[in-house]
């Protein structure tokens, strides 16, 4: 391999240089802090595990997306996490055991074998909120609204979500009792919107029901969409009622709480069917195609690991984040540049300087105080009337 | 496999989950911005990438401990970072490419496919800085000064550092022309201060080069083992004597800065002798059988990636620091209960409690007031003369 080749990254693997490596670290800390004050619990997951544990329940999707080896010490298959949020509904489940709600987040490198879209990242840097043991809608409501704020302080201008809930078409295809293979064309079909692939594959089925799965791809839009749903769903079976009703509480604590949020709606969006149990949703900005965070419900994920719990929660990028976000994110670094000396008295005051939190650069033989500039300086320390200042730079 | 199974991690994998990961977090902050206020700028390097790129050079050694996987997009074999250092290097190298010192620095997982020791972590969260640029013992003494610094804001108590040269034995073993492999058996008993086999295998040098050569095994203690070395090695080659007035010059200017701080001396150390090419030192805790931190010169690492730049740096790990270290991270968090309901109103003092930095825990569903306390909450908003209040816990 030529040296010029050797610091090639692969495909979708990208580094994070200075200044902008800092504004990641910056932005991190702030979204941790936030979710800390929504009291949300720091966790952190290990980079591998064994595979059954990744691609168990929630994650079977993922796996595609996930990169495998051998432990040489047991012999079994272990995968790279792709997703975070198993891991943490594996602690949730098993090894934190609590019995009212808990509240957990994360912040961590995932990675991809293979990229979710042709110009996708295959290493972001996963950020994400989990609530689990409580079923109800206000969970989701919280969840929802810990990302609209996470995306606020990031400051990415002209977020609008997009909300819609896997238990409608569920139970609209529980009722039409569809063949599992039957059941796959018609949500491959409802994804594309390809309305005459819809009506060849529910022929065979009642009129009312038929309408009712049609009526899904087209029930899109702003908020009239949910009550169109409520007349063209009325002779729906309860539990597609339920789910709608869930949707429409969530709407509307989500408008008395972001009066100013464009919420959009979409009950053939099947976000993530196989995983997710309840209301779905996405945050999307103008200038790129892809959600830039997603989430949902997705009760009973831990019960493969002995214990079902209900679970909602999101995950975003941040990476993302920062790319789109407008946060400020601190200056430009003043520091102090020290001469090059062994002198016992300056170590002392770039010491004492350093504690009070002050950034110090000392000179390596051979450096010229011109470099201090370049070294992100805007004052030195010089010996002056036998005391070591800090003086402007000349 | 069964569910019991499932949730079992792979030995030496581990996660953190509260309040731990908390402590982790707050300690990583803490030593991010020491490296910061030391003029060390922050980059974020993959977790995976081209094995070449991995094992290049500095990387030979990493080999065994790399977990490697074929790329599925590009058909080449790619590595799990099981160091950070080459990574750093080859963006010192190839990616900043600046002409003065450059100060680089990192936190994050690495992955080990073979543990360093039985009981050793296969998955430390790597810390390190580096120096870039400089050749002088001046650099050496400033990354050994910042791990000094670390520790102690880790509060790691009775830390002793250990020093060695590579350059001694290196420059009496190019004297004594041995061969490939007479060398790596003569290292090998070096390291086991095995004196019968070292006699043995020197049998057919010269004098003094032979008593030379095995005085290393027994040049190791206090600083007295310096002033001894100059006397033992007087007949040796200039290199040598270079190598040694280096390690002199750095020990003097550590004992003038930490004058508390025990130094320890091994001439026959040679950790890491495929790497490094001057200084090389370890920190020590008397409970702690293996180094807790370590590092050392090793020019010319950025060869294999077009630069050869003189180099010195350490890393530790993270989670050591936490477990030895009696840090001040942080009191339980304290945190406002507020109850479950849709007022908008008891939504907008939430919102402006969290954005004045509280930690405020919102109830769900049938949560009573009672579960306050275990929300690591010791306050409670309370609607109280027609206004949402902060009241103590009753």
């Amino acid at each position: 391999m030529a040296t010029v080749d050797r610091w090639l990254l692969p495909d979708g693997i990208e580094e994070v240089l200075p200044p902008e490596a800092a504004r990641i670290e910056i932005a991190r800390r702030q979204v941790l802090d936030l979710f800390q004050r929504w009291g949300y619990e720091f966790v952190v997951t290990p980079h591998i595990e064994y595979l059954e544990s990744l691609l168990t329940g929630a994650g079977q999707d993922l796996d595609l997306r996930t990169f495998k080896v051998t432990d040489p010490l047991s012999g079994r298959q272990m995968g790279f996490r792709a997703d975070i949020t198993p891991q943490v509904a594996r602690i949730d489940a098993h090894t934190l055991r609590r019995e009212g709600p808990s509240r957990l987040c994360y912040a961590g490198s995932v990675l991809h074998a293979q990229p979710r879209a042709l110009t996708t990242s295959r290493s972001p840097i996963q950020l994400g909120a989990e609530l689990y043991g409580d079923a109800s809608p206000a969970s989701d409501v919280e969840v929802i609204s810990l990302l609209v704020d996470t995306l606020e302080l990031a400051e990415v201008p002209d977020v609008h979500m997009d909300l819609g809930h896997v238990g409608i078409y569920r139970g609209l295809v529980r009722a039409a009792e569809l063949s599992g293979e039957a059941e796959q064309q018609l949500f491959d079909a409802l994804q594309r919107k390809a309305m005459d692939e819809i009506d060849a594959l529910t022929e065979a089925l009642p009129d009312s029901l038929r309408r009712m799965l049609r009526a899904l791809a087209e029930l899109c839009g702003s908020r009239e969409v949910l009550d169109l749903a409520l007349a063209c769903l009325v002779d729906a079976p309860d539990d597609v009622h339920a789910a709608l009703d869930e949707l429409v509480a969530i709407a509307d604590a989500l408008e008395l709480r972001y009066p100013e949020l464009p919420l959009y709606f979409d009950l053939g969006e099947l976000r993530g069917y196989h995983y997710h149990t309840g209301v779905v949703f996405a945050a999307f900005v103008p200038s790129v195609g892809q959600a830039i965070a997603q989430g949902g419900r997705y009760d009973d994920i831990g019960a493969d690991f002995g214990r079902a719990r209900p679970a909602t929660g999101f995950s975003t990028d941040l990476k993302t984040l920062v790319t789109l976000g407008r946060m400020p994110l601190g200056e430009e670094p003043a520091g102090i540049w020290a001469p090059d000396s062994h002198d016992v008295y300056l170590w002392q005051a770039v010491r004492r300087l350093r504690a009070d939190g002050e950034r110090v650069v000392q000179a390596l033989p051979g450096q010229e105080l011109s470099e201090a500039v370049q070294a992100h300086c805007d004052r030195q320390l010089v010996l002056h009337e036998g005391r070591w200042q800090v003086l402007a730079l000349d």
